[in-house]
């Protein structure tokens, strides 16, 4: 065995074989689509059935989005030292555009593959990697455009649970005599998503190369999804932690990650990391070129930077960061803020730029970058350099600048029908965020926006999950596609696999309420089933439906640990005498029992049961 | 010694002294008022130099809000056993309207008094109590609107730190030579905290029974509060645990606490709790009513509720949670909900009120009430006792309409000058809650909004301060005056010592974000602080100035333990090379010594800084 995974498979594994714990009462299935390898993944939630003076009455259960692969699948044996299986790969092929090289076709892919120092910490697995054909455009917005829909669009579509008459139906053949619970009435057809995607109002990030990916989509009219970063650095963190980052990241529901590595090893961490991720994965090249010249930022070339996307497009990376809006002279423009520039790769091509007095080589060749990204249907995340590192220097000269050049970029590269969104801050006041999304909307096309929080105040190391939370809720709401999430190690250190999960789960959140500001259809079922459960003291399924089930556990059984409190009809916080939700249960039956309508009723109702509360008195807890 | 504060003694205390360890770098100081006894509290935090090319550069202090009483004074001696000294006493003497009795005018109160089977668990000291004389009122509302600035209206005044031209030359009087980091420009005089008080926009919660209560102001032109409950229950914790706890929280910056208690002792409790406060608290009568009848509801009647008012009133009460906007004729109005009633003080009105099949007491008895707040000054807290307790149930015609009697409900007290604040909801999605605070504010005629929450989204046990930090932080961006914390226990169990100071923290973190939201003068100065540390690399500085310096400066040595990373001009996240913020400082200097504005300069700079930066090359970073 390598090196690598040993710290995933000690936790997660039985011999080679690796598992992502399933939450208790989900189980993974599937929705079939229009061919037999198009299985789009749901997690099931079952729930217990309620009970009311007439017996039973069963609850439907909860699908819900499912970040996890195929770990989560009792039916399928996953070993990181093999990487997970193919769910693309038929599909690229079908469509006869791309041919699969003999190997790598960067200088220093080729060289590191060569190296046999390496072997011991290689991924022993590597697929050969494909290409588009000469003049061909292997983009899904270049398909969308062509009005063609692809598999990878039929995906995301019933993926997004929108299209309920489809969704609806499929799920009701696979599980006959379940009552659909959580689904959605219907908006969004594979057809919604070739437009959006032609449009440039959605991506769908899916490297050719990236044939592990179970394909998802960043767009303002569909749920807004979250990225988790990982990656180590020259201070701390191994490949193995990295890796099993990712586990855990989508685990607790990261929709893609990005691996930020700027420490030994990227090109291995990265494949291993590739490999293994059923999200699409995101990197910031300009990391990876920096190190190939010893962190000299003057020494970075055009070519060196070149070399480096193509090592990466081959490994399978689908979206890439780069910060081409950070022009000569928007520089000076930030000498006087209060935090300079706080982007590392801002900062590196601020430097780069100031060191040659010369225009970003990113602006300038971005053409020629265009002509990678097609070949491999990489996404644009057109990254914000210049974004504002503190609540004084949010929403100034030097932002705006830079988003604007951010939408001057988006329409060259839509010229190559190349997908991208754009990325935006960083320290936003709650007043100031609104303007943030506006003027995203308005000057690059309604690309879709991708935000780091934002940070709705500064004073609150140790926090800034909870700072960035709010910011990210609103813009969200706003129409914000993507967050990216923020730990509470943020400005401190690198997050730790409790930070990845408590900062997974924040943002979750701030999706989730921004998918219900928005209306977003369907969004408000999960909800609604965790109240039902709350007013019917079903604890176990208030758990289950919970996006930490564990830590809701946890935090119950710290109160009231015996296995009875968990069916008791009251909580910790109030016992048995003060339990509101015991009392309205005793209102609702009585209004329900009469007809509420019926104000006669009501009246004469009002009467009987004032005289059966008397008769009753002290008997409101009820021990089932 | 008695039983109480064994704990708060064993962690906080040497002997029978007990201090709240002061963060680092801090230290209480006092703003002198316009007479020697009216001091207000401050903390100081001091900040290291700035190093620049040419020496090292001041940074002011920054003072901030304090609310930890004498606690944090090293000059001041506290022990729990005795309680705190009087801060009020002397001016509510010379009103001369007030008399003192000879002991509880409350059935109750004298009856445990009386008990001696309580003596162990009595706290020693409990002060004579003071009431209006016949046809006096002692509220501050009734002084405001007679045209006085009473010395509690000065004192907040000065605290809001908001008299920039007086609170400047004060500090500066009392600490010469040294620079004034955080306050704020000069809008708020004690003349406008009284016309604030007098037109109900406003309240200072201040029973004249808690003399050791440093005052403090709520409302919308003022900065945003947050409140931290507390109290045991049938089912867990004890006298001890709850001072503990109140210590906790006025530590991490409540501004008001809410004894919550419905266990056992719930006067001995309080009494304990009032003694050693010094923020305002706030109880729900109705919670300690009940435990009279022995739970029933239907067995609660004025007159046991009269008593229970005064018992509180005559230990020091600042604010009583009364839900006397549950009529009858709303209950109806629930039974379609998803969750029913949730609020514990409605549902126990709900339940009298069906029981008898009567208008509730609580409304039909409001006249009566008023005349017992008035004797005393305690402030109404207007209970929303029909809040939604799911997203499904926000914003809807139960909900409403019992803010539509509340603000009935507002004039009366007003008649009566009584000051009053409004309370809120629970849960609601992120587009309705500005509705709430839109309705609030017509139907209450602009009384002081104090919400809970509102939590965005149901489905996150064990993480609902973050679900109800995003509404919170929106509300009071909108103008909710106070926010009511959630911890991440809710729904699920008691909060313990960690979970109030995430709570505590993770409102104040709302609150702020509100303030600078709002535009609040000054607010921004702590922020400004926090990023110029930041951007200048002074890690010690960074950690004193945020709200948790101790998560901060933790979080920070799991990654970099060594001393020396504190002053390191990196941090742990990117190493050396990839600093941006030290690549920042270049391009700040630069531009700072060629003079930005002068764009021909600039230009010769650009060239010059070019030559130097190659010059220079990889040594960017420059160790201390």
């Amino acid at each position: 065995m390598s090196v690598i995974p040993e710290k995933a498979l000690s936790e997660n594994s039985v011999g080679n074989e690796t598992k992502i714990p399933q939450f208790l009462a989900s189980k993974k299935v599937y929705v079939q689509g229009s061919r037999p390898d198009l299985r789009v993944p749901m997690r099931k939630i079952s729930l217990s059935q309620t009970r009311t003076s007439s017996g039973f009455e069963d609850n439907g259960p909860v699908f819900v989005y499912d970040t996890s692969g195929p770990y989560t699948d009792r039916n399928i044996s996953v070993d990181l030292l093999e990487g997970l299986g193919s769910v693309r790969e038929q599909w690229i092929r079908e469509r006869q555009d791309t041919d699969q090289l003999t190997g790598p076709t960067s200088d220093y892919g080729q060289r590191r593959l060569d190296d046999q120092k390496l072997d011991a910490l290689r991924f022993q697995h590597i697929r050969k990697p494909r290409r588009a054909r000469n003049g061909c455009n292997v983009s899904q917005m270049h398909y969308a455009r062509k009005g063609i829909i692809t598999p990878e669009m039929e995906y995301v579509a019933i993926r997004e649970n929108q299209n309920l008459q489809e969704t609806k139906a499929l799920i009701a053949a696979q599980h006959p005599g379940q009552a659909f619970g959580a689904l959605i009435p219907e908006t969004i057809t594979a057809e919604f998503v070739r437009d959006e995607v032609a449009r440039g109002r959605a991506i769908i990030p899916a490297n050719i190369n990236h044939v592990e990916l179970e394909p998802m989509i960043i767009g303002r009219n569909f749920l807004v999804k979250i990225n988790g970063n990982l990656g180590n650095s020259a201070v701390t963190s191994s490949i193995d932690d990295e890796v099993e980052k990712m586990l855990w990241a989508i685990r607790w529901g990261a929709d893609t990650i990005m691996d930020l590595s700027t420490g030994k090893n990227i090109h291995e961490t990265r494949e291993w990391i590739i490999r293994n991720s059923p999200v699409p994965v995101g990197t910031v090249p300009i990391y990876q070129a920096l190190e190939k010249v010893d962190g000299k930022a003057e020494e970075l070339t055009w070519e060196i930077f070149r070399d480096t996307l193509i090592e990466q497009a081959e490994q399978g990376v689908d979206y890439f960061t780069i910060h081409a809006g950070v022009r000569l002279e928007h520089v000076p423009l930030t000498a006087k803020r209060l935090t300079g520039i706080v982007s590392r790769g801002g900062s590196i091509m601020a430097k780069w730029c100031l060191s040659h007095h010369r225009e970003s080589f990113l602006y300038t060749h971005f053409e020629e970058t265009c002509e990678i990204m097609k070949a491999y249907d990489i996404s644009f995340s057109l990254g914000d350099g210049l974004r504002p590192g503190s609540i004084a220097d949010a929403n100034d000269a030097a932002q705006f600048a830079e988003l604007e050049t951010l939408g001057e970029l988006t329409k060259v590269a839509w010229r190559h029908d190349i997908q991208t969104m754009i990325e935006g801050p960083g320290h936003v006041p709650l007043h100031l965020v609104k303007e943030n999304m506006d003027k995203q909307l308005r000057d690059c096309f309604e690309a879709p926006f991708y935000t780091l929080g934002p940070l709705t105040t500064d004073i609150a190391p140790g926090y800034d999950h909870i700072t960035s939370v709010i910011g990210a809720a609103n813009i969200g709401w706003y129409g914000c596609a993507m967050l990216c999430y923020v730990t509470a190690k943020e400005h401190l250190g690198l997050p730790d696999k409790q930070d990845v999960r408590e900062g997974i789960v924040t943002y979750k959140i701030a999706a989730h309420a921004a998918d219900l500001a928005k209306g977003h259809p369907g969004a408000q079922a999960r909800d609604n089933a965790m109240s039902k459960a709350r007013f019917e003291f079903r604890w176990e399924d208030q758990f289950n439906l919970g996006l930490d089930p564990e830590r809701a556990r946890e935090f119950h059984d710290q109160t009231l640990p015996q296995d009875s409190a968990k069916v008791a009809h009251f909580c910790s916080m109030c016992g048995p005498h003060f339990c509101s939700m015991k009392i309205s249960q005793d209102v609702r039956d009585y209004a329900q029992s009469k007809g509420l309508e019926n104000s006669a009723a009501l009246e004469a109702g009002m009467q009987e049961k004032s005289q059966q509360f008397r008769e009753d008195g002290g008997q409101i807890y009820r021990k089932v």
